[in-house]
């Protein structure tokens, strides 16, 4: 049988996360919470299990998420996506991200991929019969290259795929870099895809710049967010797509025949629990704590911090302390210093070294300090 | 944007239950029951809720869940799947179905598909870039013409697609079905994906047959299953393919990239009560009890009964009563007598028309009750 994705091995993140747990390592790899969620979150789910609410939802999700969605989104960002036809709930982002994909890129078709970035995009491009088109960052300040951005554009272009805050980078975009953004597509039918899976955890008293605050982008994208990141549930695997109903339908044409629909009585619970804004308002103060601290101890290493000004990822320059490839200094990292890292090296497709590699800090104070106790030794 | 599944609309399923609750007739269409769970799952996912259980779990699902499932298999078809290598936990056997065409499926490959289908197989192969080769059945017997699906393969067939016991017809495939598909595949590169959603309701003692029961058919197969229609949580969204580890490992590389992982409490609640085998043991008993009271009182309606075998559909003919073609019907029935059906035309890929819908009986004595009073004013 011949692979359909020949490249494709397991995940960096699963590798790390596996090494972390045969070593005993603290794993700052993966991007998950040691903590858990509100214990709210989960009387409403079991509520609703028990009130029955145990049967298919319908295809795009149950109306009271979606309207719960549609108000968050336009308080907090001020456009108004309609909950029956522009907001469709996923089994989290990920699924969010093929599926988007897979129903807006045709074969032949480029979409730009900005890199470091996740690794799912890729893949997923592969699986549509897309060409990608890459946009390289270069440490250590990842500018984007709106030059090269806007060169990349050819008449193939389908979609641009943009991701702030920037996972592995912690970098977030600003209003000049959406204006940017906005300029560059503005006579173009080109499409984006916005990965916003990190749209709560923005630092410092700067706001979080959703394609959704800006008109003439949100009318070309599709946004993927992510509800296991927000509240503490990763493993509930929940998240949603809003966008135009035009790209929406051809959403929802892919999502059917892809998972159907999602989960009842965690849509249930979190439909309930969505309520209450403060979990999601209180959530950059709650982990600017954690990465001040985290930042704090490191000040004691002999690694060097890099911006961390979204997302609950650190990246840290090592080159100080080893000059190993990327990869291999994760891996030593984990298995003799007992820290599990993620190398920045991971989310590039071809080699690409900066001696540099990303921990999570969405973890409870103690795990960071076990942590930042072994990594001072260094 | 030009569509990338410019044929599909709304699923049929989605239509007649919005339909249903719009006139508020009995919901005989979409495939769900409309009682309740055992309070033991439920109290087993609130259970791990509480324990923590909301992180990500293993890409592949968790450990104990795919080790209950290798049992479970094994005990019932002999067939011994490995845990780590040969299972994977989906979002749903949609998911899984689609997940195990993306995988296996390369544009321009053929896939053959036995129809009247489920309608999620023709937009996965088309995502794929696939071509779907038609072996079609026909009222009211729905044979299997296995010289016609002999002649069906080419060298570029990539798999078949089987489903039994088959929706929407209620007919299963008994053991020398599967000797003649042995016999069919043996000296080909073939591969099959086997829906067996329906594997416990199978009636009058009759067994269901595996492609898991023949290691030959076994060996190239991706078997796709639901918990959901096992344990009365459609809404719960999920499922398992089990394949040999050459056929896991390309399933994974696109699960990966499609949803990731899978809920973590589902899966440690599912986990802990598959320990009991009694649910799945009972449930033939317990769905032929309904079947043979809906059937009991369909006798005294004009619809023609066919058989069912298997699943809980029922399908009637209706020829003695209307001659409007299906999916006309299945509207007049649904807002002027008040009971919905599913048009069985809906599972073809062409207009195709046999005076049959099919009825859902997976629901309390007295809905079907309800029902069968409105159908026998007919
Ligand atoms: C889906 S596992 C990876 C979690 C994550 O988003 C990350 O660590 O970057
Ligand atoms: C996923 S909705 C359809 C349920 C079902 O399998 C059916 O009704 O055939």
């Amino acid at each position: 049988l011949q692979s359909r994705l020949p490249k494709v091995g397991t995940t960096i993140f699963t590798v790390m996360s596996a090494l972390a747990t045969e070593r005993g390592a603290v794993n700052l790899g993966q991007g998950f919470p040691d903590f858990d969620c509100d214990p709210r979150i989960v009387d409403a789910v079991a509520q609703a299990m028990r009130e029955g609410a145990n049967q298919y939802p319908p295809m795009a999700g149950i109306l009271p998420l979606r309207q719960a969605i549609s108000s968050k989104v336009e308080a907090i960002y001020g456009h108004r996506y309609d909950a029956d036809t522009e907001i469709t709930v996923t089994a989290g982002a990920t699924q969010g991200l093929l599926t988007s994909i897979l129903a807006i890129v045709h074969p032949g078709d480029e979409v730009i991929v900005i890199e470091p970035n996740y690794d799912s995009y890729l893949p997923a491009i592969e699986l549509a019969g897309g060409i990608p088109v890459f946009v390289t960052l270069e440490a250590p300040d990842y500018a984007l290259p709106f030059d090269r951005l806007a060169a990349a554009i050819t008449p193939r272009t389908r979609a641009i795929m943009i991701n702030t805050p920037h996972n592995p980078t912690g970098t977030i975009w600003r209003e000049a870099d959406m204006r940017k953004l906005e300029a560059i597509v503005r006579d173009t039918q080109v499409l984006i895809v916005s990965d916003e899976v990190y749209e709560h955890m923005v630092y410092d008293g700067q706001r979080h710049e959703s394609v959704s605050r800006y008109p003439e982008l949100a009318a070309r994208s599709l946004v993927v967010s992510s509800f296991g990141k927000t509240y503490h549930v990763t493993g509930w695997k929940i998240g949603y797509v809003a966008a135009p109903r035009a790209l929406t339908a051809e959403f929802r044409k892919v999502h059917q025949f892809n998972v159907f629909t999602v989960n009842t009585p965690m849509q249930v619970g979190l439909a309930r629990f969505m309520a209450d804004p403060a979990p999601y308002l209180e959530l950059p103060a709650f982990y600017q704590r954690k990465r001040d601290h985290f930042r704090a101890g490191l000040e004691h290493t002999r690694f060097r911090m890099l911006p961390s000004d979204g997302t609950y990822f650190q990246c840290v320059d090592y080159s100080a302390i080893s000059d190993l490839p990327e990869a291999e200094f994760a891996k030593w990292l984990t298995t003799e210093i007992g820290v599990a890292a993620i190398p920045v090296s991971a989310f590039y497709h071809e080699p690409h070294e900066s001696g540099i590699v990303r921990f999570c800090f969405a973890k409870k104070e103690s795990t960071l300090d076990e942590a930042l106790g072994r990594l001072a030794k260094l």
